[in-house]
């Protein structure tokens, strides 16, 4: 009665591994020497209609290829290791005995990625080479950061320059040699009156004095200025000592009076004084609000829960101190003009004093409260029993699941990419990753109504901090180093990104009859890491399953910022003494850039609508019914908008030429997940153009060289003309079948409530969305999976339990809680780059 | 540096254990026999304010409460099992040795709970004595269901009636007694010309001669007349062998013609019919519309997918056979009117006939396709070392985990159903579960167009198939037996219910800085059925959060009902040779009788919006920004709405007299988790006023005795006229402080692709909602929990690991595959109940 099934059908090609280097094909009579995935030839000379390479330069491309011989690494940045470590079972913890085979644990396997990573960094070796060079270029005048004042140029950045997908897509789908390698550099400019960062460009690699140059770097961005943008920070540390703490210092009197504490600029100050971002620019002025929060002094990063109520504004335009001037002072929604005036009345019959925001349980995370009920007992965990069933080229930062692969990039201002993702050899997205991410805060006071942080002015990369196994991340997951630049420095996060495999709490798929039951595993595999940008925590989750999709989640917690609770009724709750839970929109935008069967993509929107119909059957009569609206998005004049109301509209990305046998476009829907949300405010008063992207959902744009990123990190430097306006990207370009980047975008809009104290939890603050496939193969691809089981049952008993050559073996496991790794959790490694001193790395790490 | 936290604050009541039974306590100077719930009195004592009763009755409630002495048990009918068990360990299979200690794998421990639960089901006994009394009632003309013909009156359901709201309040919040046990019973009365079904109500139980009467059951129905609906139905298996079959049977030649099969009503036919549900009722005419479909022969249950696009239309108005007639025929969109002349252009030159769909590989469940890389390794897998951390009364079946704690009901209908839902001894829901689940078709097809399934006339109880372990839940959960009743006999779901603690694969809470890192795991608590009602399996999982949360979910998978593709490009897409994938909507509504902090409850509204500000301190200039607008729902006419495009509106349910410290209203918020939509079709012909509920995506009414549910499982037998026309719900009934109920729809609009055969999948087919606590405690309640760490680090070492008492020992686990285990499937087993024949349980399942 059961048949056995035949092999899947055409579309959905089986998966045949991947050869460990190169190799020669002879197909027809052509050569195909460039495809590291073997089946990407079975699809070709199958269904697809891309253009065919035929290469002269296969000698010279091996020759290329073959990756430098590894370097002798040190213990602590040793790749791809898994914190369960078999000699921990082998250590007398467990022991053999006749009935048991040991589980099997242990790291990912290597495997050799068919291309070298080209949005990969660059080695240590290259990074030092390109400081040294900046060093003796005389035209750009650098001082080494630790003796650079604030009169002299500094390197910011130096990392590998993302190469044009134009390039890349030679090398990556072609024969053409890999795209030529150039560092990215980033110059604070603060010798001259008008401060200014500048992008350069500097290589090839490797540097070769006869070939090498720099030349600025503007080409990608939609401001034409050679990569300048102004630093409005130049003087900070000026403005601090020698601005700020004499203006605090001059109201000591009203801020020991108020709250017993004084911000002087001393060690022992204890009050910390901080306020908007960016700055207010308006008229060509460069405007501050400062505020004065609570210093924590027990240990807890709880400064953004300590607000205090009195705000001043400062004129800081220009680099010449004297040109500054205080503008006023604001306490319990007054505003005075001088601090003369303040002081007058803060000590006039009647000022009515408000409370302070104070440190206490309510700010702690720690374990509080009564100990729940068998809460001290091990909670369920999941292990795994096979070790891990994925491969990755810790090189290369390759990944391989199933029938998935994909490159990882990292970079200072977006952390973690996701490169060329593959399914069953052919590309899916030629790059998916974080562009910006926005906190825009509202409120009565001018701190928190300036406020709207765009969160990769401070960068991603360096605050991807350590992982915490078992916590973060299974405590099996493999987990991946990550690094970045800062002063002359390589900061290497170890263990800052974790792969893992994990079983859903829920089936892939089930059915139930009288007769029998089919039931298959969910099991995904996730790639994640988490930024800690000052008080926020953000988790960033790219989840990949066995019926093709993939998702991309976000969640947040750490401490709110919150608002000074005077006034604000309107723009929050009140959630302690003192305490407002500021509201802000969370707006994440993510590019991904699809491939949908080739570059030649358009996007289909398909709408569910209400129609009255008549039908040759329904005689003559009109029936309410639906029906299904088709149509494309065919320019960039059409290229912003947003989920439909009742989920009525699916986005799908198709390509029009590769139609199924049935007809259909081929492709992958764009499937709102959980909680998204585009920002709240109409043409934001802080940001102007700084984060034009935030305006809408779903952005469409045709891929260009030029435009590939939605911001710049210095956007917030020059609102009005930042380095990257995203609504220059929109020129009316037509969208049907071009190379297509959609720009979506997660959010929350979050009003925090006293839950949010003292941390927000990840259970609720949530968003994401999933790409899934869409009449993309014949048919689910989750069939392919072995751990299913078809139970046949009857009169009581199963009769045929069907489980498809899974292994059933019973195995011993040494269930051992993490917590006595975690000693072994360092953060972060230091490399000096300038002098170049690999052999003497240092453990500092660095956060907000 | 580090305080040690001080005791969780005042709102934050710590949970102390719950007494075994009942108990007595001085508070003053009044006596608190009734609380089962220690704390309730600790929470009276500080800040409820609700009414305090003072109780005479309590040596009479107690006597009252003691639970009947357990009746010894079939061994097939043990709850509360765990299928992991501790003898397999101890069997040899792992050793203990001198290093290791043996991890406790166990079931859930057992509990009592604290009242009876006035929402479960009837006992053997009860059962079989409203089947026995009712037929010992000579008005009532019944006949044993094996005996009866169409003509005869027979007995579809007993089962427990639900009890008023008003009464289990004054019993679960209160002193009374239980509210008085009745049965609902429904009959099915064919003997007169109008058959109809009748909702009657017999008891009171246990039944005594003197005292027991029946009464039609129509308080709760919006139609009142005596709890009667017609019966469309009524002649069911004569339409079929004496209408339909010959019908198809006089279209032999044709359908041998086109397909080599037939359907003449033999038990070798190739062919199926069946067609519209509900059947059209229109000016006072019944139409059945049924079309051809092709038998699958190979075991697995895809009629649903192989339509062959032959259709016919009755007129089957009334009982009288002679008066129906064949109205028409229609195929590849023309329509004949009599069969001679379908079959003229059938066999006439030209006419075009269209392929058939044949099952294959691609309406088959089981593995196909080479075996991807690794799986046949393990993938990992949840384990439990510490067994179960939760408590379960399985004779009440009432469950505690944490902090939470309920009652389960389960009924025909609706399948599964929680209870007086408390959090630290408040309740915060009195009801939450499903009502009804609509899918709704739309198509060029009479079929398809006509299709708009109300589940509950199917039922999700009797389908609410025995749960796989280690595929549906975790092997480790501990499974629920429910039970339903058909034909005289009770049937019996082994392991239909299961719960299970889950480690997620992300935490609750993290926070970094450069010198520390403080992370929470996330547990959670599920509750979970599968009902598969006919081709579909719904996933209901109910979820509790160490944060207060509470999510309920559905996730959709097995077979779609498809279409045949002639014409039918505008309602689906083409997935297969000659099949369209038939577009719907999926409905789900769920009731959530919030009682927030008593029953006086309001619903708050709080949109962020755009606007414009001027400010004191913005120099007259008028800003860009946002702010809260908040409002409340203030009567029924306000009622009913949908989610506010761009996710601006949070739906908060409070009590308006419970704010807390800061002033704010403590509640809950009710949040959109994934996926949800209302009903795409405007005023539906199919279902005119049979599911008005519906149509929006929230709707709230004042909760009443009368309208205890949403719908009714024949609404589909008069939609013009049903028993439960949700509208009538709506009269203008001010919702500010009254007991409100919410009625919650989940759904999909499901245009199934290519990637939904053989099965729709878990991973893109979900839909749900998240309650959480909105300032209703002074802080996040999972600082509670001990599995948290926080690591202090620095210089390369981490000088503190501060686990909280959490238990670090390594333990020795025996991983165990399912598989083995499935052996053990049953299915259903039935007890006969007329005449009650308690000890010859046998095997039976039935399926749709």
């Amino acid at each position: 009665m059961w048949e056995q099934p035949e092999d899947i059908n055409d579309i959905n090609l089986g998966k045949e591994r991947l050869l460990p280097s190169f190799f020669l094909m002879v197909s027809g009579t052509m050569l195909w020497p460039c495809f590291g995935h073997a089946y990407v030839m079975k699809f070709l000379a199958g269904l697809s209609k891309g253009p065919v390479v035929s290469c002269a330069l296969l000698l010279g491309l091996l020759a290329q290829d073959v990756v430098a011989a590894p370097q002798p690494k040190s213990d602590w940045v040793q790749n791809a290791k898994s914190r369960k470590k078999m000699t921990d079972i082998l250590n007398g913890k467990i022991r053999r005995d006749l009935n048991t085979t040991l589980c099997s644990e242990s790291a990912a396997r290597t495997v050799s990625a068919p291309k070298q990573n080209v949005w990969g960094g660059l080695t240590d070796e290259e990074a030092a080479s390109v400081v040294s060079w900046l060093f003796a270029q005389p035209d750009l005048n650098l001082t080494v950061s630790e003796n650079a004042t604030e009169w002299d140029n500094t390197i910011i950045l130096v990392e590998k320059l993302a190469p044009n997908k134009t390039d890349a897509l030679k090398y990556i789908d072609g024969c053409a040699a890999p795209p030529a390698k150039y560092a990215h550099v980033l110059l604070d400019h603060r010798s001259s009156v008008d401060a200014y960062y500048q992008d350069i460009k500097v290589g090839p690699l490797p540097l070769d004095n006869a070939t090498a140059s720099w030349e600025p770097l503007d080409y990608y961005l939609t401001k034409k200025n050679e990569g300048k943008v102004r630093n409005l920070e130049a003087d900070h540390d000026r403005m601090v000592s020698e601005w700020i703490y004499p203006i605090s210092a001059s109201v000591a009197d009203i801020t020991l009076d108020l709250w017993n504490a004084t911000a002087m600029g001393l060690d022992n100050d204890t009050l910390s004084i901080w306020g908007i971002d960016p700055l207010w620019q308006d008229d060509g002025r460069i405007i501050r609000w400062d505020t004065f929060w609570n210093k924590p002094t027990d240990g807890f990063d709880v400064g953004t829960l300590l607000p205090l109520g009195l705000f001043f504004m400062s004129d800081v335009t220009g680099r010449d101190p004297s040109q500054w001037s205080l503008e006023g002072w604001l306490y319990n929604g007054i505003f005075y003009k001088t601090t003369e005036e303040f002081r007058k009345a803060y000590w006039s019959p009647g000022f009515e004093k408000l409370g302070a925001n104070v440190e206490g349980d309510w700010t702690r995370t720690d374990q509080q409260g009564p100990v729940l009920p068998m809460d001290a007992s091990y909670p369920p965990t999941q292990v795994a029993p096979s070790a891990s069933r994925f491969s990755v080229d810790s090189e290369q930062q390759y990944v391989e699941w199933m029938d998935f692969s994909f490159y990882i990039g990292f970079n200072r201002d977006t952390g973690v990419s996701l490169h060329d993702i593959r399914y069953k050899g052919e590309r899916l997205l030629y790059e998916l990753g974080l562009q910006e991410a926005l906190a825009h805060y509202a409120g009565f006071d001018p701190v928190q109504s300036g406020t709207s942080y765009l969160d990769t002015y401070y960068g991603f990369g360096p605050y991807a901090f350590e992982l915490v196994p078992g916590y973060d991340c299974p405590a099996y997951a493999t987990y991946l180093n990550s690094s970045f630049y800062v002063s002359e420095t390589t900061h290497n996060h170890l263990n800052s990104i974790c792969l893992f495999e994990y079983d859903a709490d829920y089936p892939m798929q089930r059915h139930s009859t009288s007769k029998y039951v089919s039931v298959t595993k969910n099991t995904y595999f996730t790639l994640r890491s988490v930024s800690t940008v000052g008080n926020y925590d953000y988790m960033f989750s790219y989840t990949f399953s066995m019926d093709g999709s993939v998702a991309v989640e976000v969640r947040a917690s750490g401490y709110i910022q919150s608002a000074y609770f005077a006034k604000n009724q309107d723009y929050g709750f009140q959630i302690h003494d003192a305490l407002s839970g500021s509201m802000h929109d969370h707006v994440l935008n993510f590019k991904a850039d699809f491939d949908i069967l080739g570059t030649a993509n358009t996007v289909q929107l398909m709408k569910n609508v209400p129609a009255q119909k008549v039908y040759p059957w329904s005689g003559g009569k009109a029936r309410n019914t639906m029906t299904l609206e088709r149509s494309f998005v065919e320019s960039e004049d059409q290229g912003r908008f947003n989920w439909a109301e009742n989920s009525a509209t699916q986005v799908i990305v198709v390509n029009q030429d590769a139609k199924n046998q049935y007809g259909e476009y081929r492709g992958y829907r764009v499937l709102p997940y959980t909680g998204l949300c585009h920002l709240t405010v109409k043409d934001s008063s802080n940001l102007a153009n700084a984060a034009r992207w935030a305006e809408y959902d779903i952005q469409v744009t045709k891929q260009k060289d030029t435009e590939p990123r939605s911001a710049h990190a210095y956007n917030s430097q020059d609102v009005h003309d930042p380095p990257v306006n995203f609504d220059k990207f929109f020129d009316g370009e037509s969208l049907v079948q071009e190379d297509l980047v959609m720009w979506l975008n997660l959010g929350m809009h979050h009003v925090p409530h006293t839950g949010d104290l003292p941390n927000t939890v990840f259970t609720t603050a949530h968003s994401g969305f999933q790409f899934m496939p869409s009449n993309y193969f014949s048919m689910d691809q989750s069939r392919q999976t072995v751990n299913m089981v078809r139970i046949e049952y009857g009169g009581g008993n199963a009769s045929t339990v069907e489980t498809f050559g899974q292994k059933d073996d019973t195995c011993a496991l040494n269930f051992t809680p993490v917590e006595p790794d975690l000693v072994g959790y360092k953060g972060d490694v230091v490399i000096r780059k300038f002098p170049f001193d690999p052999n003497d790395p240092f453990f500092e790490t660095d956060s907000i």
